[in-house]
């Protein structure tokens, strides 16, 4: 036991930190976040095909020149297989450096357990491997906060529903809510705004795109023409009169 | 036009905003919070009873000596009305800042619209007064990060639940999620057990007690003494393997 510490010691395994970075607007990170990004000793963060990272742009005004920076490939596929098959292979770099005793922040748009990638490496690493996760401000706080719309209050039950379910699903989760976020918008605008319209509640829905980012655009569902198709989009239906 | 722009100029009205100040270590402050908190003339935030305020000591450690400080004055009760002459009191004093030209800013706990006070200040003065939210990390997404919890992934439908709503619309809510958090958990501990035990989730429960506070515990519901009475509680529900 006393030998075992001792190994360890002069091999302690380096911490995997997962870091929010929030939605966009670099100052919404988080003292913490801050702190954690500065003392790393390695910045990981996911790129996409076009070798562009979103998190890592927001996160550029503190990172330090000459970082060591661990680029992450991530498919944006909807299907598991590929997904899974980064993720494995992400956590092999990961776990090189955590092995060798070096602090991993990885960077994720938002926070690191709303929808985000990172509980895909923390399910991998979880096991053997300290974790620590740092929150972060999600797109919904940061599309109310733009809209001034109250996500949810008193008893309501709040939905957050993924746009890439299917019309059904939706429905029911819309037709079941007191108040509803409805995220992953992207390319299921159009299967969406039918969806409200025919649900009547068109007249509800607010289209947020790319919130605190540039190109920011705040406005009523009824008002985007209909060939329009935002596309970073998160929609926010407006609860009853707030008294 | 221009006479009245001349008046405006003069006594040029402030700004309420709404900062999150989030879920209790004051290193979950944004960056932009603490700006806000340094440069507002005014520090408003809610107290109870007892004339403690927990947003304000989340925000302790930025505020300056010889601020000038607004305690607002809230009950805590479930009741309408007596919530509403609450709100339209405290009105009366930020509106006199704003109406002088003083910035004041209102600290909540978590994010100011997701299950705050603040949208019912917001109603009372955003059609006559400059409102600017600042969000914040909300409970759930502190209780999330502590637990190492996924709150949701891919196309989870995420339901946030009051503990405060009666049992029956509770259940029905648990069965249809795909992964659920129940909050304001309170004095409404025992309730929520029942259910959780008798829709079969108790073994899927974990009980987060003053999240990022002093006092935090984390405990896996069916771990907990049948007569014990955690009181700052958050429940998440865990959901199916990550893979």
């Amino acid at each position: 036991m006393a030998r075992d510490e001792g190994v360890n010691a002069m091999t302690e395994q380096g911490t995997l930190f997962g870091v929010g970075v929030g939605p966009g607007d670099p100052k919404l990170m988080t003292i913490k976040a801050g702190e954690v990004i500065r003392d790393a000793d390695v910045l990981a963060y996911p790129v996409n095909g076009s070798g562009e990272s979103h998190a890592r742009s927001i996160a550029a005004p503190i990172i330090e020149a000459g970082a060591s920076e661990l680029p992450i490939h991530l498919p944006m596929k909807v299907e598991r297989e590929p997904a899974q098959n980064a993720y494995d292979n992400a956590v092999i770099a990961i776990k090189r450096h955590l092995d060798e005793g070096r602090d991993v922040a990885y960077l994720c748009v938002g926070d690191p357990l709303f929808y985000g990638s990172f509980m895909y490496l923390a399910a991998r690493l979880g096991n053997t491997h300290p974790i620590e996760i740092v929150p972060g401000i999600t797109s919904l706080s940061a599309c109310a906060a733009l809209t001034r719309t109250p996500l949810a209050g008193r008893n309501d039950i709040l939905s957050v529903i993924p746009a890439t379910l299917g019309e059904a699903a939706m429905a029911t989760a819309l037709e079941r809510a007191d108040t509803a976020a409805i995220i992953k918008v992207g390319r299921h605008f159009q299967k969406v705004r039918r969806l409200l319209y025919s649900l009547g509640i068109a007249d509800k829905a607010i289209v947020i795109e790319n919130g605190t980012a540039d190109g920011e655009r705040i406005t009523p569902l009824e008002d985007i023409a209909e060939e329009t198709h935002p596309y970073f989009s998160t929609i926010l239906l407006r609860r009853n009169r707030v008294t």
